[in-house]
């Protein structure tokens, strides 16, 4: 029998947030079953919501940094026992044959399914995501957290960690690189830590130099006021990789120079059409890239987390009862967080 | 004493080129004086004389597809000797000492010396090019160029042969690998013969039909017409790697969709800003990249040619008298040209 869910959902892109129950399905024999603790708040979380990518379904049940405790499992479940600390992130299901999917990296499987506002490939019913108190996922999607991470800290790992830490291992950053972070949001703050961690020499390009002692604590080096142009002249040819967290449209021109010969700028909160437009004299001169890059494999996203553990990384958080959502969204558009507001799930109620 | 030279110039950005008589430097210790037997007309010889970059220098003498044999060396040259067949590229000289020049790959070297319409760094002087009777250039930048291969047909590999060879061994092209190449041209012919010996699937995207007969026999295993949106569609995320040759401004998106997961776009031919402006979700959803390169190093520019010489691969061209220059521009601009001039310099007289 399903089980009866409590969550929070979005009825339409103008309506608050508000209590909703709905069901969660039978496990399956190779599901976890997960109580919610903790869910963060991702941009993307306002972005569906407000359906400015034109796909929104309602009810729609956000939250894709997930973490909780293991509850039941299924019968063919190998990897998790009840009470284990888990955690979910973007995805929760792929095709598995795919060759993304057989490298461990799913979140390029052309079937995936979303954690929320997608539909489940074996049922065909909507996803739900984290602002509930309970979700069921497929084994392979479900990740270890380290029992010694802060639960609530750790919740954005799952999307603002993984998808700054997938393109500093992808174009293999670690000691003696240097790696700048265009934008010190929930991404950035968690890309100065990553990057920091891994060894490399961190910038952060900001435009306005209220963000410098911030940008120390939290890992970088240095400081770039991209605003200011003897700062980005003395900066040319500096960067091996720079991580581009700015989630709407904006000039990647003035970073491109900063890059050495054979340096990419990668992309990973912006999609759409780029203004005002690339010139590409600097990428042909000195054979750099403009990629981009979307969240991380289920593979990468446990060996962050381990690394997380290791290391005592997590991100820095505010914690909010979910009856203050819309206000936090309110606040996220004017990137009034520090940064990045997790819901406590003890605070859903009906 | 300077040698007394006979070249052909332009004087102007609107006069017809012209015989005209100037010196070459006493050959330094490390220097190889070259007889020029063949010099290739590029597409930048073009933009150069018409001043298209805005940094050209009159007199100026074009050329930098440079095929001829050694008449004299240096006392400190140790590669040639008298009645070899060289060859020069697009760059005379570079730093020696920065980390580009110590990697072999004088083309990012900061401070590289253009072949013609440039400045010796040495001397002062300016650089003319290979329109022209004879050349002077230091050893590092001379090439041995196989005595199997004709060496008219050669002359284009050192700058339209390179420039396509560069990326190809770059992005690591090989039997498995699927290339596509934007454009037929000098660059584009190239492109096909090259990464077709290298072992890969090579696919031509042309916007005419016409040309399939052309690009199968040059080495197209396909050809996609980028116009017809069905073909595109079914080109969905097959290459890994495209080499765009346009060498002017063009819409680059359609072409990324047909880029596999982790595939790369890579520029070669123009330098300005892209228009329409590029859409970055494609770059972001399946890791993508949009690149540039630029010409090649002089350690894989002599690899290339030891490749052509092994695999009989030369340009397809038709040789001109140098008094055809101008109608060989005019042609240019309307690509009639299969595929790529090359001046005879034995029609060089005053």
């Amino acid at each position: 029998m399903p089980t009866s869910v409590l969550g929070y959902a979005a009825h339409s892109t103008t309506a608050p947030l508000a209590p909703w129950r709905f069901d969660r399905r039978d496990p399956r024999p190779d599901d976890v079953v997960i109580d919610i603790l903790y869910c963060g708040v991702c941009h993307s979380d306002l972005h569906n919501v407000r359906n400015d990518w034109g796909n929104a379904s309602f009810p729609m049940v956000p939250g894709h940094e997930i973490i909780g405790t293991v509850t039941a499992v299924g019968g063919a479940v190998t990897r998790f026992r009840v009470g284990d600390r888990v955690g979910v992130g973007c995805l929760v299901d792929s095709c598995f044959a795919c060759e993304p999917c057989e490298a461990g990296e799913e979140q390029y499987c052309s079937h995936f399914v979303l954690t929320y506002n997608d539909t489940d490939r074996r049922d065909g019913l909507p996803t739900y995501g984290g602002y509930s108190d309970k979700i069921v996922v497929t084994e392979r999607f479900v990740l270890k957290v380290p029992e010694t991470l802060d639960p609530a800290a750790a919740a954005p790992l799952l999307c603002a960690g993984i998808t700054t830490w997938s393109p500093l291992k992808h174009w293999k950053v670690g000691p003696g690189s240097k790696v700048a972070v265009v934008g010190l949001g929930g991404l950035g703050h968690m890309g100065l830590k990553l990057a920091k961690a891994l060894g490399a020499e961190v910038t952060l390009f900001s435009r306005s130099p209220g963000k410098e002692a911030d940008a120390r604590r939290l890992g970088a080096d240095a400081i770039v006021i991209s605003t200011d142009a003897a700062q980005m002249a003395a900066a040319a040819e500096r960067f091996d990789l720079i991580i581009d967290t700015v989630p709407y449209v904006h000039d990647v021109n003035p970073y491109v120079p900063t890059l050495k010969v054979d340096g990419t700028l990668v992309l990973v909160g912006y999609l759409g059409p780029l203004e005002p437009t690339l010139n590409t004299a600097q990428l042909v001169v000195r054979r750099k890239s403009v990629a981009g890059s979307l969240i991380g494999g289920i593979r990468e996203t446990q060996e962050m987390l381990d690394f997380c553990g290791a290391h005592g990384i997590t991100s820095d958080v505010e914690v909010i009862a979910i009856k203050d959502i819309d206000a936090a969204y309110e606040r996220l558009l004017k990137s009034d967080v520090k940064y990045r507001f997790v819901i406590d799930m003890a605070t859903l109620t009906a």
